[in-house]
């Protein structure tokens, strides 16, 4: 893929219609209920409506994507694990023992494990989708993560697996991450979006100490500066703060509103991904579904700025797409509520206020 | 029943243990993810753990119970709608067309409809249990909404319900709602029990205007004033200020807890009544677990005062046990996390911070 490729794929990307939105409040305001009283139930049925343009939406299969990629960052410190339970979470990925893997199965959700940017070689696995761009994004505290061609290869890939999900019937894609250190670029590339101090959006990850986080605060802050003069647009934002995993969850985001299907994005490194390809094209938070805030400090910073709000709130920071698959029972039951309810005229009762 | 038969229930209610805690969270502690990063599903997973003492918590069979009663009260103007909805929609319970149905399904909780208190009779339904103790809750504007016997007779209603289910397998009882006007009871009982006035626990309800709203807290305010002699303790309190439905609803309580399963309890009107259960027997806290946070804005004041926090927040305000039947697949979730995941043995992890 090249820049002009990319720039055809976010021109195909268009805003939802109000048209739909109106539409299928008209229904939600028929059914044997006061008015508006299923809240962000009603929210959550609407904007699948307008995004898939049914008139009875229908709820197709749904796939967890957990892009996996390592972060040279990790040699600074700022991870309380190290890099080595990367490659060993891919195997627990790929034999149904993680969170993500429980999670699914309970949602009736599909997982697919991506290695992107492992940095060891995890091996054929079954459900291993072996695509790495390179063994490991490079520590952005001394200069960029990725070159431009390797972040848009990664987009590249978020892209078709989008796409192969879409063609076997997927209508709602969620997005997953797994990868030692990467709260660090998440926090990075928040900031670089956002324009807010590192120290706002840097927090304990998967469990640093007080002098842990500050000793992040100052990595970021050095990432952000050594790469100041690079980060000239997003892409090239995303290249030099990110790692392969984010820019994965970045072209799935655009390949899902490109196909006009609902993105269930996850937790803080989901997000990152998810405002890079934000940044990259506007109308592709129509497709979006924020599923949960997470216990990470700086996603409560992202709601804020961008007048968003998350499905749940359960103090989570495990990210694999766990909050995501959970906020997608959410998103279905609202559409079972859509499609299913009677109305007052079923039912016989005329509409109070 | 008599309040000796009532307080042996009570006193056979005991607090569930911290040993069954602290097992749970050492079997969390040793899951493949990092410390306590599932974050309030862990704390789900462990309450559940400490109701049940089981090992391997199983998920039995969950049942909605949705307590259906009239509220005389609704002659001051307080509601939307006018009385005769709350027999249409029996009508529709039973017929599978209202919102709980379909969250039901979806949950795979079965629909229990409870006739306890409604204006007119709905007669023979497939799925209706008859238990009609009065043809509407008295007007608390003008006196107390039952006699001590009828809340009574209500709370055994709830306690056999509650014995019934748990006989036929059921682990989770879901609590629920319908009745024309009872916002207006659920605001002076929560008013009564958590001493605060009748102006933070009115709201609009099912959709009045500002100009109802006031009508209504001077309609509570008035409720609270003639009843306040007769509000000598919580049973006294609940038949002056409550309903049968809500009395219904705090006899589940108290069946569930004296029965070691879980209570999921649902919005403001169900709060009342679990409220009043709370009051009578303090240790049936341990068996709750509030579903969530209602729109009606007395429901905030409820969780601040007693210190709990709900599962979920989606603006919802239908009652019915809608939110408390999507809260219970969180709930699964977390059993579900707790029962299948891998732990850092089994994965050859060596577990980090």
């Amino acid at each position: 893929m090249n820049k002009e490729n990319l720039e055809k794929i976010i021109s195909g990307i268009k805003p939802v219609s109000q048209k739909w939105i109106d539409k299928a409040y008209k229904r939600l305001d028929s059914l044997t209920k006061p008015r508006r009283s299923l809240g962000y139930l009603e929210e959550l049925a609407a904007k699948y409506v307008a995004i898939r343009e049914e008139e009875k939406p229908v709820i197709g299969r749904k796939r967890v994507f957990v892009f996996v990629g390592d972060h040279k960052v990790v040699e600074e410190g700022v991870s309380a694990y190290p890099a080595e339970v990367t490659g060993l979470m891919v195997a627990n990925f790929v034999k149904g023992g993680a969170a993500i893997n429980v999670l699914s199965r309970r949602a009736g959700a599909e997982v697919e494990v991506i290695d992107i940017g492992v940095a060891q070689d995890p091996g054929e696995h079954p459900g291993l989708v072996r695509k790495n761009v390179k063994r490991g994004a490079d520590n952005i505290a001394n200069g960029p993560a990725m070159t431009i061609e390797e972040a848009m290869q990664a987009i590249e890939i978020g892209l078709e697996r989008a796409a192969e999900a879409v063609a076997g019937g997927a209508t709602i894609l969620i997005t997953g991450d797994m990868g030692i250190g990467n709260t660090t670029p998440a926090a990075a590339l928040c900031a670089a979006y956002l324009d807010l101090p590192a120290s706002e959006l840097v927090g304990p990850g998967t469990g640093l100490d007080k002098e842990g986080v500050a000793r992040k605060v100052k990595v970021v802050e050095r990432a952000l500066e050594i790469n100041r003069a690079a980060c000239i647009g997003p892409l090239e934002t995303l290249a030099a703060l990110g790692g392969l995993e984010i820019a994965g969850i970045c072209g799935l985001c655009l390949g899902g509103a490109l196909r006009r299907v609902a993105i269930a994005v996850d937790g803080f490194i989901s997000t990152a991904g998810a405002l890079a390809a934000m940044r990259l094209c506007p109308a592709v938070k129509d497709y979006m579904f924020f599923a949960h805030q997470s216990a990470e400090p700086g996603h409560r910073k992202f709601f804020e700025r961008e007048g968003l709000r998350p499905i749940l709130n359960l103090n989570m920071r495990l990210g694999e797409g766990t909050g995501a698959v959970i906020a997608t029972q959410i998103i279905e039951n609202a559409l079972a509520v859509y499609n299913e309810m009677a109305t007052f005229e079923d039912a016989g009762i005329t509409p109070g206020a």
